[in-house]
């Protein structure tokens, strides 16, 4: 017998090649899977520390939010259904104003406890005083691609913007042997970033092998202007200056024509769609069917909680995938099976590390979730990946596993006293905002 | 000191004009509210067998679920992702033929458990055996505007549309008394009834002073074939027979012009606007904001959990409120004010019976929520009213009552079993449908 320390049985659905397996199980040792199968091989191969299972369990590979802004979970529904520019200008900027290291670190507490308990095991996030976001995952054990925006202007954090590349140095040398913190690059658009910059940061991120994550044709407006400076669109202008390719992850891409599809198929760049807070915003509607069918390869971001305003990665899905059907007038569009794979092996993909994570595969990391299906709004069961997407919620996940780590068990919360640290993000929310709440 | 049999104490929503008392309470008498105000105020005035509270609790009316098909639960996630004909002729009516009074009975229960866990407090459903639904609405505590469908074919229920005449019969003299059941008329849609169908029906309706629940303007193709056969859309059809009236629910009108939203508006019918099902159906997105816009009194429906795939209105709500301002490109369409007031008050104005259910008010029947937001997905609270809509979640309902019965504490359902009655459930949906589940 091998020894594991986790056993996690119930439905497996690995996401590698679609394989399902009905009364399976997974084994963790030191953080990596270490077997797949049926519950009665696994039994027999492994001897384990610990066992989960869950009523009609689902165990699948924890899901992938490639787009957030963690520490804006303190401005969740602080303003609502305005012009984004209002909105922008008059809500978000003058609270961002008096952002502090602290709040930050709170904040992204906040958003981690609830990617945790909604199944997401990794998020790709761009902020400031991304030091603190990337502790933040390392407390909560939760896994992290974690950027330090960069831009024109001064920063609440660095000052300067010559400040940010020295801030983004000590980035990479702080978490250069974390298991979970992995720092990318994070220009923050064409429209707030001068070419030199927008260069300036690639060299950065090709001398560290790193991701480039940026926002990137989010609204008409930004197209528009974008023509006008730079007699180009962003997608076009970021070719022109030679910075696509396999290692950008652009977010939104909402408005991009067919020619710029084919254009960003041909780079090999990664796309981050993040439906509900282009609905709430009223940014527009992703042509997301169209980029898939062009071989793009598309995960899911629920951008921040300021804009969306939850980050359920599991309502995520059902809203790409009921947006695309009714945007093209076709239900075959985007079907439940794409959206679970844009979710978790998409994601993985979308950050470089499909060899890492998104499938239940023998040598991967352990990011594995359990949904719990013994409930009212999942009964009956015909299809677990239909109900995945079409009906479960971030609240129905049982157990959520980080690199083998249990971080949340029963839905409670392993790594930290939930109670104590929501009542403390409130206070941090109150001290950002000068509201109460 | 008067008695009171229940007080419910929160930050109350009382969707009464608009009014909110953050330290409030509801006392409830009879099954009506008895008084409304400040929780000191009530605690001077009430003396309670029973108070409930919760975490942050936020009381509001019970959500108001206008169109349903509550027995299609037990084909949640049959078949997805397929075109409208092949999902209808290969997958649903063929199930349907199948159905028995029995798995119409546990169908519904199976739905009513999900909307009471989810906070909705009355439904109004059209199906067939719809004797059996209303009898599953006594049974759980529910709250239901119950119809049998009709149509110019035999009908599995009643067999020859003739029948159906006496069934209705049945059903008008079986609940006339009930505290619970109020009976509909309901003619499936203009395609499948004849003018002859719908005009009879309009003439039960009278006589019983009921509503006329309807199909109306769903998709495209529906509109294209009654001008084809009768030379008008739908609304003008059924405007050309006269039957256009206050009592007229008609659910989805995704495919109405501006003239014909003036004409609806003029006649003081009533929309059920589905937006999950019309989404994920692909049937296109009704031009909500315009109705209202225009004084129409628009509800907010689940649809049938085979083409939703839950019915969870606090999620419907959300999708209702993006939809409007992605489809606008403009972020101050439907605020979340105006889609909690079409989940609770405009429903009841639906249903037309704004002056018993949708607000806190005192005189009006206690069908009241509460909704625990301590939970990091609901943290901070600035705004409750945004986070019903754009956060909140079915399972963050924590007590439902219904005509002053408390039919959910802390999320145990007190009318049945539910591990039993999910187990039934699934058996019937095993015999319904052939496939394990």
């Amino acid at each position: 017998m091998e020894k594991a320390d986790l056993l996690i049985c119930g439905h497996l659905l690995t996401m590698d090649k679609g394989k399902e397996i009905e009364a399976g199980a997974v084994a963790c040792r030191d953080g990596f899977i270490v077997g797949v199968g049926s519950e009665k091989e696994m039994a027999e191969t492994f001897t384990a520390t610990k066992t989960l299972r869950a009523d009609l369990g689902v165990v699948l590979p924890g899901l992938i939010n490639v787009h957030t802004h963690a520490p804006m979970a303190l401005m969740r529904g602080l303003a609502d259904d305005l012009p984004l520019m209002t909105w922008l200008q008059e809500h978000i900027f003058p609270v961002e104003a008096n952002l502090t290291s602290e709040m930050v670190y709170y904040g992204a507490m906040l958003a981690i406890m609830e990617m945790i308990k909604g199944g997401t095991t990794s998020c790709c996030d761009m902020y400031l005083f991304a030091g603190d976001v990337a502790r933040a995952c390392e407390k909560m054990g939760m896994r992290g691609f974690i950027g330090e925006v960069l831009y024109d202007f001064p920063s609440p954090n660095y000052g300067e913007p010559a400040n940010g590349f020295a801030y983004m140095d000590d980035l990479f040398a702080e978490f250069k042997t974390s298991d979970l913190v992995t720092i990318t690059v994070d220009p923050h658009a064409v429209y707030t970033c001068s070419p030199d910059l927008l260069v300036r940061l690639k060299e950065v991120a090709l001398d560290h092998n790193s991701s480039y994550v940026i926002h990137l044709s989010e609204t008409a407006f930004e197209v528009s202007e974008c023509l006008e400076k730079y007699k180009a669109t962003p997608v076009n202008h970021l070719h022109n200056l030679g910075l696509l390719d396999s290692s950008v992850v652009a977010a939104h891409c909402v408005w991009v024509s067919p020619e710029e599809i084919a254009l960003m198929a041909r780079t090999g760049m990664k796309v981050a769609h993040c439906p509900e807070s282009n609905m709430k915003l009223a940014a527009g509607i992703a042509p997301v069917s169209d980029m898939l069918a062009a071989g793009l390869v598309v995960g899911i971001g629920t951008d921040g909680a300021a804009s969306n305003n939850d980050v359920d990665m599991l309502a995520e899905m059902d809203m790409a995938a009921k947006l695309q059907k009714v945007h093209h007038l076709d239900s075959t569009k985007m079907d439940a099976a794409t959206a679970l794979s844009m979710a978790t092996s998409g994601g993985a993909d979308v950050l470089g590390v499909g060899q890492e994570l998104g499938t239940l595969t023998v040598g991967k990391r352990a990011d594995i979730i359990m949904v719990e299906m013994n409930k009212p709004h999942l009964t009956p069961m015909y299809n677990p990946v239909s109900h995945l997407v079409y009906a479960a919620r971030g609240g129905d996940v049982r157990h959520s596993i980080i690199g083998g780590k249990v971080v949340m068990e029963d839905r409670l919360l392993t790594m930290v006293d939930e109670v104590a640290l929501l009542a403390k993000c409130r206070r941090y929310a109150e001290r950002l905002t000068g509201k109460p709440c």
